[in-house]
């Protein structure tokens, strides 16, 4: 029987693999942010990554293990978000096409960055059964491969080389903390994180205008999202079947957190760090603020998934 | 006679003078950028630095080598900017007091930096004047040493670092831009760069707004700043009699340019590198737009200088 979700080694392959496409990212700290919560936070951070999002490393690893032939048709998915720009590029890398399907009303900052990459986009009508039938349609006339943003074994191979990395550098942490939407990037970090440090407390960071991985885990079955709400634009996803099961046997806790904790975790990241994340790298951060004694003397990494955000629309 | 302006060695010997104190700040590069460019472009990051700008290694430098007598009665200076900020955290690692004169309509994010430092302000009219005479009844009370934002000595030195720290990472480049104010980051960089590789080429970037600098340049004498109006607030003083001195000696070319590139320059680095850097920092990549043919297939060093900007007031 194959295995259901990745093992620690399937993530060290999976480095080694992508190591020469992918940007070493760099972990960053802030005395004046640990001085705030008493805590030592190592900032893992994947807004440095290509594409500007953690993506790229799940994306990559599932294109390099196409077969020659399976590659020659291209890959294919439905997102508008970073899933669809690290996707693009993971295949203009290895020369392959890549088919985006898009809803119609996405940002046009994401259109043109998805065709900067060199990927061939059909727009949808932005509901559920538009995107499935015509991420059909294109599968049927190009044989593409389908890559899942979050609820593939290869994708969630890739995603957890950002907290083996992390883990490599300090090994010494006592917390690690991903974000939450469809669980890839927690996944892929709770398995490098147990493996490489059998004492480490894995956390999840959800908003609670978004908690539905939250229910699901407290529940134990999957509660899909329905028309959630929050800056963290990507969160917005329910849980996969493959990323559920790894979560439930891996992941110690889930924090939900309010958008105004979001935002102040966000804005004290860009005040304090100089660096620009997106609203949903900051809610790691944000249950931090929210639950500080919780967090006081800890060593903490976190898992800053990326830095896309619209200049002309900041939360503050 | 003494020398009137540091050599490379009171740079070497800065380093080790402050090197504990500092952030070592990272070089980063954008493939994308290098793209736009057809160039090579390394980023000396010193809005990581501690107050988050360049100007800390200088007032370091000045802070540590003051004797134990002068530093018991503390420092001071008239600065709204970072100065102030570097100067105040210089200090209160010695543990000295830091005596801060600031206009009574400095913006207020400013004032809270610099009390969050221990400092103590003495407000004045927002007239030279009225700065010089506060300056000098806090000297007068206090016994504290002045320390000039740029126009001195030891702050040269210590600015000098951060071109030291560059070159030594990568000495083959061709080029080395660093944008002028006051000239203390711009000497500084001159002095280690000229020393450390003869070949190389020392350009400065000032906004045309404040072309004071281009003007003294060429005319070889020192022009003042009249009531500049650039978005790059940090290059609005006047050059020094030192500092003037070695940009004459050691500056090949002093390029101005556009508020709208600066501007341009500036979303640019947000966008690919998300960074945060204040307009100061991309006036150096803002004349590369200005003259992408002159920078093509080089290899060019910018001192990015810092990143304090008021998010609320963004110029995009």
């Amino acid at each position: 029987m194959n295995q259901v979700y990745p093992s620690f080694s399937d993530i060290e392959e999976a480095y080694q693999r992508i190591k020469p496409l992918i940007n070493k990212t760099p972990v960053l700290t802030s005395g004046m942010i640990n001085e705030i919560f008493s805590a030592d936070i190592y900032f893992k951070c994947e807004n440095f990554q290509k594409v500007g999002a953690f993506k790229f490393r799940g994306a990559t690893n599932a294109v390099q293990l196409l077969s020659d032939t399976e590659a020659r048709k291209g890959v294919t998915t439905h997102s508008s978000g970073n899933h669809a720009a690290a996707l693009s590029l993971a295949a203009r890398q290895r020369g392959i096409p890549a088919y985006i399907v898009m809803p119609d009303n996405a940002p046009e900052i994401k259109k043109i960055a998805v065709k900067g990459y060199g990927a061939k986009i059909t727009f949808c009508e932005p509901t559920l059964e538009a995107r499935e039938k015509t991420l059909e349609k294109v599968q049927n006339e190009t044989g593409a491969t389908f890559i899942h943003p979050y609820n593939n074994f290869n994708v969630i191979s890739g995603q957890g080389t950002a907290a083996l990395e992390l883990l490599k550098e300090y090994p010494f942490l006592d917390i690690i903390i991903a974000p939450v939407g469809g669980g890839g990037l927690l996944s892929g970090t709770a398995i490098s994180a147990k493996a490489m440090n059998h004492k480490i407390k894995v956390y999840a960071a959800e908003p609670l205008n978004a908690d539905d991985a939250y229910r699901s885990f407290k529940q134990g079955v999957i509660i899909p999202s329905v028309n959630p709400k929050t800056i963290a634009d990507g969160l917005l996803t329910s849980l996969g079947s493959i990323t559920f099961q790894v979560i439930r046997e891996k992941v110690d806790d889930i924090f939900t957190t309010k958008e105004e904790s979001i935002i102040q975790a966000m804005k004290l990241i860009w005040e304090r760090m100089k660096i620009i994340v997106e609203p949903s790298s900051a809610v790691p951060l944000a249950i931090i603020i929210e639950n500080i004694s919780l967090f006081k003397d800890k060593k903490i990494g976190i898992i800053i998934s990326g830095g896309n955000v619209d200049l002309n629309h900041l939360p503050f």
